[in-house]
C-alpha cells in the first residue's frame, strides 16, 4: 500500500507552489517535496529528481531546479530524501560514517529504486501530473541511486545522469560500479550524460567508461573543466532543454 | 587592399537573403556567401562559418546554417571556400589527390587565415553586420582551418568547433596535429567543443588530447555516439543557442 500526504503549509514564490510530502510505502515513509506551476492548467510532465550525497529534497540545487522547470516550463518536479539523508538523517556531510554504513547494505539501491517507484505511483494520481511524461534528473549520488532506477523504471521517458563513473575515490567507498555494470546496459532512453573533466571523486576515464556502457541508442556527453562540485556556466539550462526536447 | 563585390542576384528564401560575393585580397579571390535576415533591423552579429573537408561555401550544411542563424535570430552568417574547394576548385572528394597536396602546402593555414581575416575586414563594414560581434562555427576541416583562425583573430568572440584531433588517419595524412599543438593553446574564448564518439578519421583520444589542449578557461565538449559524418539530433540547435549565448 501506497499512501500521500501533505505535510506542511504550501509555500508560494514567484508562480511556483511548493508542497512537501510524506509516501507511506511498505511499512516506512519517504519524504518529498513537489514543485508546481501557479499557472498551470491541466497535468503537466514530471521531472523527478535525485540530490546528491550529503545533500536532501530541499537544497539548494533542487530548490533552483524545481524554481527553473516549474517557472521555465511549467512543469511539475519532485524530490525525495536518499536513505539516511534529510528527513531520513543523519548524514550532511559525505564523511559522516552513516554516509558509508549506507553503502555497505545490499539492498540499498533496490530499496531506493522501490521508493522512487512508490513515489511515481503515488504523484501520477494528482491532477496536476500527467504521468505518461516522466523524466529523471540526478549525478552523482543522484546518479548512483538514480541509474540502476532510470533502468528499471519503464515510465521515464529520458533522464540527465553524470558526474559519476566506474572507478574513483567515491567509487572504492560505495562499490556503486557492480549496480552501473548491471544497470548502465539496461538504460535505453536518452540520455544526457554530463560530467566534470577534473573530477576528483570519479575518475575521468572511469566516467567515459560509464557514458560507454549506458544502454542507450540515444545518448551525449556533455564535459565542462573543474571539479565534481563545479558546473558549466549552462549546464541547468541546457540539461533542462534537453528534458524538454524527450520528455 | 581588400575589396568586396557582389557577383550574383540576391536570393530571398522565407525571410532569408543570401548573397554571393568575392573579396579581392592580395591579388587572389576569396569567393564566400553572405545570409542575413530581411526582418532585421540594424547591424546583427556575424558568425562565420568553415566548411569540412570536399565541401563548399554554399554545400547542405551551410545552407543549413546560413538559414538557421538568420531566421532563428536575425543574425548575419558568412561561408567562404576553402582553398582548392568550391570556387577555388577542384576539390570535391577528399580522395581527390588535390586535397592531399593542399596539406604539403607550407602556407595553407597561413594562407586561410589570411582569408578569413581580409573576409571579416571586409563583412565588418556592411551596415548589416555588428562587426563588434562575431562569431565562428567550423568542424574537420572547419576546425583545422578554423582553430588557427580563431586563435589568431581578436574579433571572434567564441566558437564551435570539433570533429578534429591530435590523431587518426586525417591528421597523418595533413599534419594537422603540428598547427594545433601550436594553436589551441592561444584559442582563449568560450568553445563547444563537438565530437563524434566513434569517429573513424579523428580518434577519440586525440580529440580529447585536443579540447584539453584548448587554452580557454571557458570551453564544454559535446560527444555525440556515431561515425565523423554523423550528428547529434539537436548538435546544431544546441551549438546556435551556445553562440547566442556567448556571441
Amino acid at each position: 500500500m501506497t499512501h500521500l500526504s501533505w505535510t506542511q503549509d504550501v509555500i508560494l514564490d514567484h508562480g511556483t507552489c511548493e508542497r512537501a510530502f510524506a509516501i507511506e510505502h511498505d511499512g516506512h515513509t519517504i519524504p518529498g517535496v513537489l514543485w508546481t506551476s501557479s499557472a498551470a492548467t491541466g497535468p503537466q510532465p514530471l521531472v523527478l529528481m535525485g540530490h546528491g550525497g550529503s545533500g536532501h529534497k530541499r537544497n539548494e540545487r533542487m530548490l533552483m531546479l524545481g524554481h527553473m522547470f516549474t517557472r521555465d516550463y511549467g512543469w511539475c518536479a519532485a524530490a525525495i530524501d536518499g536513505p539516511v539523508h534529510g528527513g531520513r538523517g543523519p548524514v550532511e556531510d559525505a564523511n559522516h560514517p552513516a554516509y558509508r554504513a549506507m553503502w555497505q547494505r545490499q539492498d540499498v539501491v533496490h530499496s531506493m529504486i522501490e521508493d522512487w517507484r512508490a513515489t511515481l505511483d503515488a504523484l501520477s494520481q494528482l491532477a496536476e501530473v500527467d504521468g505518461s511524461r516522466v523524466g529523471y534528473w540526478g549525478v552523482s549520488m543522484g546518479t548512483m541511486f538514480g541509474l540502476p532506477y532510470v533502468a528499471s523504471e519503464p515510465r521515464i521517458r529520458a533522464a540527465v545522469l553524470g558526474k559519476a563513473g566506474m572507478s574513483g575515490p567515491s567509487v572504492v567507498r560505495s562499490g556503486i560500479d557492480r549496480h552501473f555494470a548491471i544497470f548502465a546496459p539496461k538504460v535505453l532512453v536518452p540520455v544526457l550524460f554530463v560530467m566534470q573533466w577534473d573530477d576528483e571523486r570519479f575518475e575521468r576515464s572511469g566516467q567515459l567508461e560509464l557514458f560507454d556502457l549506458l544502454g542507450s541508442p540515444d545518448k551525449r556527453l556533455h564535459a565542462y573543466p573543474g571539479l565534481h562540485i563545479d558546473n558549466g556556466p549552462e549546464a541547468f539550462e541546457v540539461q533542462a532543454a534537453f528534458l524538454k526536447r524527450y520528455v
